[in-house]
């Protein structure tokens, strides 16, 4: 948590950080900042000082909201800089970050340097400051470890905001398992009252409405798969094709707060009106870990250990898994869960390598997410919760849903 | 367009291009992909020749999509890499880049590298990757500048798109008037049947909901901003503030597809019930010069000659502009426009610098938005509309909207 960013600046032997870029859907500006409305801004933080924020002038009264120590950036006057560049925009951008360094606190030692923004740009930039400060070692790679070392561990606040993006996103799933069952199942397909088939393309029409009604957006989209399309992990559906009865459907839903907040990330596997015994015994599979893993995870457990756990037990139930093989297709293909925060995927991370030392310490919050797939038999099927590891040692669903395979629809 | 990148990529001393990051949201890698739902990729692309994109197996479906040439990163095996590398991961993604962009046909010369991704992983990945190619030159400027000099001018499957885009704009702009309208005003604020105060919030959250009933997405917020905030160019407005009578309000609004596609900018100024004198006069001021400029404006102008304009037109009617004085917070204080496409701010810019030669060349699709702003007067003025420079030399609104001042609401 925040409170512990010295320590990491520390442990990656920085002096200092520089984030950039604007303070929406760029998480490490949106983690200092608070998450104001900025459209581009500088942040220096000295290790063992507190931050400056270097903002625009047309958005003064945003950079004030986040009371942070603010600069206004008209105090480093552009046309100036480009003038003794002689119109060469990266050194200008170069000096004008010195000087913001300079009046910051910082002129020697090593400097972590991150943000999200299109790469090309800043890097010519650095490349310049490099030239007008050679004594100064930048480090993208450490600020980077540091702010996802910093954010791994959430502060109560961070815990009650996922919360209540998981509220809303089951809220939202709720909606949509309600609005499936009251259509009517024909000819093997789900038929609205005009006889007209449900499409993918309009069940996700309602899910971005339904969650921009709750106050959430939808940046990455939703998966919305089904057959074959289920039995690849990441395929998100095709919209004009319409929804079948029975054939195993994976919905992922992984929205953030408005302006790029918090995530919550959930999936579901549902069939519709009824199962097919091959889809009902790769749920019961995937259930059964699930159910394995929820009641292993214990405090301080190494993510790699779960992972292999994992593994294992998919292998005893017969299915191929990615800890035997790279590149793998069908079994259990990808990693147990991974970290979650303002980033969809942030650290710890459940590769099962040894080189993995992340850990399930109290405060981390994780999905848990074992899945299936066998693309060529048209099959998938992944279960997925957010869990909060508690500080008393306990780790709680955030947001609880039943598990329910099949969801009945009209005859 | 993109039939002009191998131009400026030899314009800009570029053998290849490098991309890299999601195809959502990153707009080099959207405009080269067309946009499919990739969650990391790598896309080299020498000059002369086609690109090839590299995906994960996991999206194998969504790299298809794309009709490009593909390549499975999982023929790139990164536990094998990150075992050469000893474990060091900026080094072992080099080695994985050299070999992917081997595989694509780029050995030597000057690549340049970009994307839309968190800079500090990329950064130390380039340094490593700059030990293992000494004899490679990167530039990261030099990439994004030809990506936007290709981006600037737009297809006709463009245009259709951000029309669409200005459509569904304008479309929820009508139905914010409407819902505005059919409200009371009461002792100086508008309310509800029931008699609550209507806050920025609520029109908030309508506007969102509409945004995504519409199928866009409003990844950036919107700016609903009265009175003093109005008179702030970017701040966003006060969601807990209620709706004041005659004050007025700046509504910018600036959504995108979802996925993050192309994007629409749009700006009415309104003021509830009625205009206060102080208002109607800024007003006049403003929506004059938007007329005369958009009368004024000829293919092939240049841009900064109409920023000039902008500045003389104003300071003819007693307005401190921005051509005179940096860091100015009353009058004039930005830029008449903006190109627009897959960024809502991209080129060509508006900046009355004589270092700025970017020119209304056939193609272009721009914002017009003069404006003023009296913060302290509790006054502020916009009016923008998107404009295509259209090949047979007109100048087309892409989505007509009244510039009214006054919304009548109930008595």
């Amino acid at each position: 948590m925040k409170t512990d960013l010295d320590a990491f600046l520390e442990a990656h032997h920085l002096d200092a950080l520089l984030v950039f870029g604007p303070a929406q859907h760029n998480p490490a500006m949106a983690y200092l900042t608070g998450g104001a409305h900025l459209t581009s801004a500088l942040l220096v933080k000295p290790r063992g000082q507190q931050p400056t924020l270097f903002y625009n002038p047309m958005e003064r009264d945003e950079a004030a909201k986040t009371g942070l120590e603010t600069c206004d950036l008209s105090a480093f006057p552009w046309a100036r800089y480009l003038r003794e560049a002689r119109g060469d925009e990266s050194r200008a951008q170069a000096m004008r970050l010195k000087a913001a360094l300079e009046t910051a606190g910082f002129t020697r030692g090593r400097l972590g340097i991150t943000g999200r923004v299109d790469f090309g740009p800043w890097h010519s930039i650095f490349e310049a400051l490099q030239t007008l400060l050679p004594q100064v070692e930048l480090d993208g790679r450490a600020a980077h470890q540091a702010l996802l070392a910093t954010r791994r561990t959430k502060t109560d606040d961070e815990i009650a905001r996922i919360r209540r993006m998981g509220q809303r996103t089951t809220e939202v799933v709720g909606r949509v398992a309600d609005f499936l069952s009251s259509q009517h199942g024909k000819d093997g397909l789900l038929v609205k009252a005009d006889g007209q088939p449900v499409t993918i393309g309009e069940v996700k029409g309602l899910i971005n409405r339904w969650l921009a009604e709750l106050g959430a957006e939808n940046p990455e989209g939703t998966i919305f798969a089904q057959g074959r399309d289920a039995g690849v992990p990441h395929s998100t559906g095709n919209n004009a094709a319409p929804l079948r009865l029975g054939s195993p459907i994976v919905f992922d839903i992984f929205p953030c707060e408005a302006g790029g907040g918090y995530f919550y990330d959930f999936t579901r596997t549902w069939c519709l009106g009824y199962a097919p015994d091959d889809a009902q015994a790769l749920y019961e599979d995937v259930l059964s870990v699930y159910r394995q893993i929820m009641s292993a995870l214990q405090p301080n457990m190494l993510c790699r250990d779960l992972q292999r756990r994992t593994c294992e037990r998919f292998e005893a139930q017969g299915h191929p898994t990615s800890c035997h093989k790279a590149g793998l297709r069908e079994g259990y293909v990808h990693s147990l869960g991974h970290g979650l925060g303002l980033d969809v995927h942030e650290a710890p991370w459940f590769s099962g390598s040894e080189n993995n030392t992340d850990r399930l310490e109290a405060g981390v919050v994780i999905t848990i997410e074992p899945g299936l797939y066998y693309p060529e038999r048209g099959l998938g099927c992944r279960l997925e919760d957010t869990v909060w590891a508690r500080p008393d040692g306990g780790f709680e669903v955030l947001a609880e849903f039943p598990h329910d395979l099949v969801l009945p629809v009209k005859g």
